[in-house]
């Protein structure tokens, strides 16, 4: 029986604050005892994937409350419950289903009459076949030419997941001849977003994916239409140049609008559906659908992992826990994502939505306000770069930021060269080995100026190469880590209230509706 | 006479703890009180914009208090011993010239046996020089064709800012016919950054611009070599090919390696350097040298204004009290940049280093250990994407993050189309002032989870087009602000001894000179 009861009446976190200053990482790290804490806090994850937690403010006794608490709160139950269908959006009344986008991980779901499992894969077959006939020239313009690129016209989820994804893949699917069609993504409402994507590429030889689940975002149904303007602009029928993904009962379901539509549905929120057919359509369209199915082949398998009951052997769920402890004993505000690879680029804005949206709460499931911090401010740029920006910040500013690395032993495309005895790949991987011992065991120095504190905890996961399996892994490692914090916190991670606000004031300033501050902002911007 | 005392030494930030809860935003921006502050509480700044600070939580009473503290730390006295030559960089001991890259606006500084104001217009001038050669055809590869894309190589400052720049002129420099060469950038060490860079230009018809002032920054030169053997892969020489950005005193400034050297010096940080000729040699290439210029005179423009002792004058040293009031009284750790303008799609990581690494501090300038907050973390996304992503947080979280938003009246492009009675640029202006005003004044709900509690403080510049004078101006206000605020604290804001001890460890990697955790983790990334 599942009981769902906020954090802090818990035992397990009631026996953590004792806790909260146990672990002195310049010493825990150091020596002989430092190496021995890297070999034992490691965790397997899929697709060769190892998460890492040597630099954590944890020791066993720490990591036993942690267990003691993922019991507590029923992680495991809680996850089986989301994935076999149970009503875990409590604030909508949906199920969340996104797990079942890439794989079965339970008893068979069934929602609005369908198996939804079976109705996924549907869609996922749609869009694979439509991508076929793509890059086989069945479907051309009206002219009989190929498509050479396509277009995402999204926001948000659809938006920054997708687009994360492509240019995670890009290169690898270059390097081994997958790569079909270019990508350009259209989000913002400015717009010299649109016209700027459009001014770079080939219309007419331009496949444009509508992405909106309600089918009434305002910011894609304006992108679209500027793009609709363009194409006829070049003589061209918009039909014959755009699909819809969005959901069976949107008003682009139906519309003759659309060379096709693929849907997804509402129990896929936005910032969980790369692996929906909102991130199905531009990825099988740009890299070819078996690498799309080998993307959510990684994903599905990180899924079948996040089972486990035992943190000690599910990596997500350990992350989870480890960072419960960062936020609300050691009281750390941020966290930041810093990927030792270019072409992760965006991944910490895609998590940065995942975690922040999610999370971002102060009541819990039952509406209630909670008395503890949840979910923490997100951000991060790839490494190096990082290094030559905010690190100072993070190595001798006043706030600790716990950090969560990603490295690979391979680059993707192979290139490299060999300066002062090493490659470019070993010295990314140089950097940030270095960079997690900097961190935790900083380093004293006469002049206080060049002192480094060190107990700044970090974790990483270390992969052979980032591809369509680890790429997927490591998404689903980051969204069941969400989902698992979510189940601590007592909150619900599926909804996103904090939204609508901001939308119900725009639309009353574009009425002119307006007064007071509101009416002088307006004014000030020309509106 | 100056003094450098520690900010718990002023007598007005002792008043200021007693102001912390006086200003209920929910309050005071509600109904015609609301509307009278967004009129009182806005600052002129140069080339058409405005600060306005109506929805952050001030009053005339803490805006007092804030002068007092102006005047105490002497802002406007230390600022002006900065620009008139004065060792502020008190850790590295050099002087701090980068306003001198745009403007004269003080006594003649002389160092190094030269007038710096004259040292700096010479490079501008030898690069516009250059810049000019190279359009006109008179500078060309060893086929006799004109170069059509410039490749910046630097890391950190020397890649973040004019790339930023690049990113937010481009689209206007296009619409005014001054656009002359695509610009691509090379930073990470990561190998696929190179080879992805060069994959995607005409290696024969491009120009790469080198930038190290040290001429010894490891990734830099690891890129160089990189992009050195493609050239000859190719069958070009790569003097023919390459630019350097230095120091006099580099390696790189004599040699034969490059087409032309122009020079920075010591006394302009990596992060200040988007007005010299760091930002400048791919700028002047990208969009002209009278384009620069204009930038300049922005920047220029924007400091002038900075010397006002006056803060309710001086919107960079209002908006760097109002942050010290938000980080040191309100305790606020995060601080969000959200440019409605997808041309500033970059600014905020940009912005994130100049902040972060000059304040993010524990020791004042004389090495002493503070014993207050400095520099807060900073992020941040373009509107309207981020209202799709991490906004739910920001509105519903737990953590309250100041927020700096920044407007426009008009696009760059300007195309646009009007959907629902109104343009896009109007749906984005509209997005922004209710964004403003849902932050401050929430909305209650009988359903909790529908409820915002408001009470979140922002600001807003605001002006009619980002063009080459208002970026500078925006660029100069955000150094001003990060420069005051390091006054305000007594720390060094122009040093970065932070970056420093994971350079050194990481060579140890290289040198498998480790033992330990450090060991243990280069085996594992396989080093």
């Amino acid at each position: 029986m599942i009981s769902w009861k906020n954090m802090d009446q818990t035992a397990a976190f009631a026996k953590l604050a004792a806790l909260k200053d146990r672990v002195d990482l310049t010493k825990a790290m150091a020596g002989e005892n430092g190496a021995r804490r890297v070999t034992r806090y490691s965790v397997p994850m899929s697709n060769g994937l190892v998460y890492n937690y040597a630099a954590k403010q944890v020791d066993d006794e720490i990591l036993g409350v942690l267990c003691e608490l993922a019991a507590e709160t029923q992680l495991a139950e809680k996850y089986k419950a989301l994935y076999n269908g149970e009503v875990i959006n409590t604030g909508e009344k949906r199920l969340v289903l996104h797990q079942l986008t890439r794989g079965q991980l339970g008893e068979d779901v069934m929602a609005d009459g369908v198996n939804k499992r079976e109705f996924y894969l549907g869609e996922q077959r749609k869009v694979a076949d439509f991508a076929r006939r793509v890059h086989a020239g069945e479907i051309t313009n009206e002219a009989g030419e190929t498509f050479t690129t396509v277009v995402q016209i999204g926001i948000g989820g659809s938006d920054l997941g997708p687009r994360a994804m492509y240019i995670a893949l890009e290169n690898w699917a270059k390097q081994n001849h997958t790569f079909h069609m270019e990508a350009r993504f259209i989000s913002n409402v400015d717009p010299d977003d649109a016209a700027s994507v459009l001014a770079g590429i080939n219309v007419a030889r331009s496949l444009f994916v509508l992405v909106s689940k309600s089918g009434t975002t305002l910011e894609t149904l304006t992108n679209e239409s500027f793009v609709k303007d363009a194409l006829r602009n070049e003589g061209l029928d918009p039909s014959r140049h755009m699909v819809a993904v969005t959901s069976e009962t949107s008003p682009l379901a139906g519309s003759s609008d659309y060379l096709a539509a693929f849907f997804m549905d509402d129990y896929i929120g936005g910032r969980y559906s790369s692996t929906s057919c909102v991130g199905g359509a531009v990825l099988s369209l740009a890299f070819g659908p078996e690498v799309f199915e080998r993307f959510l082949n990684g994903a599905a398998a990180e899924d079948e992992l996040a089972k486990n009951p035992d943190p000690m052997q599910n990596a997500a769920m350990l992350d989870a826990l480890i960072g419960v402890f960062e936020r609300n004993v050691k009281n750390y505000p941020v966290t930041a994502v810093l990927p030792y690879s270019q072409a992760l680029s965006r991944f910490p804005a895609h998590l940065q939505q995942l975690d922040m949206e999610s999370n971002g709460k102060s009541v819990n499931r039952f509406g209630e306000p909670v008395s503890y911090v949840t979910g923490p401010i997100i951000f991060g740029e790839p490494g190096t770069n990082g290094q030559h920006s905010f690190y100072q910040l993070l190595h001798q500013g006043k706030t600790i930021v716990p950090l969560q690395f990603v490295g690979f032993r391979a680059s993707q495309i192979g290139r490299d060269v060999v300066i002062q005895g090493s490659t470019s790949q070993q010295k990314l991987g140089a950097n940030v080995a270095a960079q997690i011992m900097a961190f935790a065991c900083g380093k004293d120095d006469e002049n206080p100026n060049k002192s480094f504190e060190g107990g700044r905890p970090s974790s990483i996961i270390v992969g052979d190469q980032l591809t369509p399996e680890s790429l997927g892994a490591l998404l689903a490692h980051f969204e069941n880590k969400v989902m698992f914090q979510g189940f601590v916190w007592n909150i619900n991670s599926f909804d996103q209230e904090g939204v609508q606000l901001g939308k119900i004031l725009a639309k009353r300033v574009l009425a002119h509706d307006t007064d007071g501050a509101l009416k002088a902002f307006s004014d000030m911007l020309n509106i």
